[in-house]
């Protein structure tokens, strides 16, 4: 599910579970294990991609419908547990956004230290109040400090989709640049911080993140308890079935 | 004082006091029970609006100067009160600045979900510097969430009025419409948000504004009395009165 | 080493230490000094200026190689005495960056109440980490005030040198105007400010600039011994002496 590529010192992850990425436990387990293994398999620095026109849908909602209440919440903590993976990769990770990239698909672009997107006829944004979750706490944190306190407040309440162009002006995104360029692009980011000397790169980028990473230290499990008993409130199970049944009626037969 | 009209499930609630839509103790209070009243009376969203071209002059410094001390710490109450009673409302609340907004005028829209200003030849800011009033830091606190802390301290210190695009341009304000088309665009704002899923909108709303509630949590009454002992300070005094001369004297015969 | 001249009530301090008014102990203890004295000698604003082309090229790294620990030790307790000494003054400051400042060149402007930078073909920004020294907390915090956590963490990262346009996009500076106009532009922005009634301006200011000044609050001493531990490392030393033979083989016989 996840296609590994070295390239030279940076490697790349690049999601690979069609036919939209869609975040399932296993995906989110199989990309925590790949960014953890990076550092200890000669990996200086990583990229995460996804497809061409599609980073990653999100949580696999169709999946998750199925689930019990203990898978649920095994499920969230899977998202919680790699997103805190991501946010303390002891090496620089860049985010390439090929492309489609709501709510969950944005939100682990959130923690990369850096994030380029594709030009091209596609939207990214954190939605989950339009398919009926409230943002949760981490990720609202996580946005704030890409975009600020105002923006954060109007793409989260909102729960607005943007194009690339309108990510970039908000500042959700580092650069825009075209899909044949996006994983040189991304590549060359992090071989520009890689020829920086390594201790004073990675010192200021410890200080730099510390800010993200003490979001994970608030009392999560009493989060994630919240985020899972609204999981199964009557208006958000109503609002992702009326998703699922769109996407199965979009689906090829 | 305010002219209360239901566009469907939005109330709109337009500041109505001739000339200039200054902020009387009694305007604040009518502004304060119209916000408090609304959920009550079917409302699930508000615009406040003001007269073409002009939104509201502010506090009605020539009235305030005919009070006792008493008189105006009731007048700072009451400011204030209005202030947390926007911030703590349960239904969303855009603000239509379709016109002139120094001081008080742009604080009100500071304490509003969404901010929609009108093009034209008229300046908004938080200019109390400009006419002797130390900005509170209340206030302070409301505009650097909206702009951040660089340029709050830049527009704050410099008491600065900015036209509509200035303000867009710093985010002050989140989008410049025509006149005749304002109205019509903060309701359209609102009935967006109605549409979402209304407990994940509300819960997300909760969160990204739990910063600008809790600026209400400091010590308050401190900072009310520090404001009121400002307000009788000579420098403040004598300002104000050039002011109210000024004014006095392009006000028709 | 430091060329005063009064316009007014607004005290002009240009940094004067030729060939490129890099930051020596004598330097930093100068212009504390002069800072200082200015308040008591009926100065109302100051403005810190540098040679046409060049403001300053940060911490004399030449110099400071030959310097044993103690010495070391001593010139950053200077320069975080400099910097405390420009966020808690009592009158405004304005920087005119007139030409190239990297590292300490652009660090003396952040803490100051305004930056002008001058077209022209230089660089500007905190490039510590591309010369071998971590970025100091006190100087991301001073940074992310006026950038936001997203931009310090790209540019203290990466230690990104930025044109004066560059600079203005990302708010590292409030205006850029014409070399020949650079000064006269920041004597004009202090008695903007010097024309606002005094006790309303400086209490705003106060208020303002309140997070700056507690960026000093926190355990100095600390970051000063790891600071300077982290100048001893093998990294930085051997990356700070290819820079002084860099500058070196540039320099005129």
């Amino acid at each position: 599910m996840i296609q590994i590529t070295d390239h030279g010192a940076v490697r790349e992850l690049r999601l690979n579970r069609p036919p939209a990425n869609a975040l399932s436990p296993d995906l989110m387990a199989a990309l925590k294990q790949a960014i953890e293994a990076a550092p200890g398999e000669n990996a200086l620095a990583l990229v995460l991609s996804g497809s061409p026109g599609m980073f990653s849908a999100g949580l696999d909602v169709p999946l998750l419908l199925t689930l019990d209440r203990a898978a649920i919440a095994n499920a969230w903590q899977a998202l919680y547990t790699l997103l805190r993976t991501i946010a303390n990769s002891p090496i620089p990770m860049a985010a390439a956004i090929t492309g489609h990239a709501p709510a969950g698909g944005t939100v682990l672009a959130l923690f990369c230290d850096w994030r380029g997107a594709a030009t091209g006829n596609w939207k990214m944004g954190l939605n989950e109040v339009q398919v009926g979750i409230p943002l949760p706490p981490l990720i609202l944190g996580a946005l704030r400090r890409l975009v600020g306190l105002r923006q954060a407040e109007r793409l989260g309440v909102g729960g607005l989709m943007l194009s690339p162009e309108q990510a970039l002006h908000v500042g959700l995104v580092d650069e825009v640049v075209s899909p044949d360029q996006l994983t040189s692009r991304a590549l060359e980011w992090c071989t520009g911080l890689l020829k920086l000397p390594r201790q004073a790169m990675s010192a200021t980028r410890r200080q730099a993140r510390a800010d993200l990473i003490e979001l994970f230290e608030h009392d999560l499990d009493r989060e994630l308890s919240a985020v899972t008993a609204s999981w199964w409130s009557e208006e958000t199970q109503s609002t992702l079935r009326s998703l699922a049944e769109r996407l199965a009626s979009k689906a090829p037969r």
